[in-house]
């Protein structure tokens, strides 16, 4: 990846580390359910956005690479692993 | 919350923030975007089970005694919030 | 259900229907695969309004009739439904 | 799209239409709201699959295609569309 998209990512997944550190301490503290479920919502939502940087990245590398190349079965298995991860993300 | 709920929950808040920690770790040492979307998926469903442990206990808890209550304004409180957590799990 | 709700949701699941008809006439009519993609969220998306209308109902009527009544196994019976139905909305 | 894909979508589209008109009517006769929202998810679930199905002939007809193209707008464009699908599945 290039270091602009990495340190993007990075920046985004410190961020939600510290942000599920701090439900943990909601939790510890007794704070109402919902704002906790608020919380974790707001999390799953970050990390949506990091799947969606990283899925861009890969993409316009990888998998650019191996569908222009000339392995029919390398292209086979990066198609299949778009739809893996498509499948993966909505059957959560 | 009870206190075994409590800890069980903080025990998984805790386990998630590792794994999110790793994640950083994996892209920062430039490991295969499938690898890594694959973790970012795997730490939403550990995040999905926290989240149902805490309506779980919601329910049981606050939502209860509110239904039960004899304040028609504090049941439907209760109700539309249940409603909206819903709704934003969903909307994500 | 009241009457005014029903004939919402009845409303909203015709549509639906005819929705689901039309995607299967792009279908036939070979129409871009994107294009197809797109109107299936948009049924999708119509169909989580009506889920988030009949829970609605379900908390206002047959949950609070059972939370509010003295049988302690009914209300853990309904409360499990409703976690229940969280569960499988968000592991599709 | 191939036949074969094109008839087994087809069918899957038509078993849906049917599944939604089968819930109106579980809604007319006042069925059960837990059963009614269980449907419902049924129904979603199946359309997940016709999604799966339509992205995998995508990716493996005009997305490839575009790919291995040597439009660099066209190919932009084609990511950004598998991109915004995987985005909208996951923002309902």
């Amino acid at each position: 990846m290039s270091r602009d998209v990495t340190s993007d990512i990075l920046k985004r997944l410190r961020s939600i580390e510290g942000h599920v550190g701090g439900i943990a301490r909601m939790v510890e503290s007794d704070q109402y359910c919902v704002d906790i479920l608020n919380q974790i919502v707001a999390v799953q939502r970050a990390l949506d956005k990091v799947n969606s940087r990283v899925l861009d990245r890969h993409l316009h590398t990888c998998a650019t690479t191996a569908i222009r190349g000339d392995d029919p079965d390398e292209r086979e298995r990066v198609i299949g692993e778009i739809l893996n991860v498509f499948k993966r993300a909505g059957k959560r």
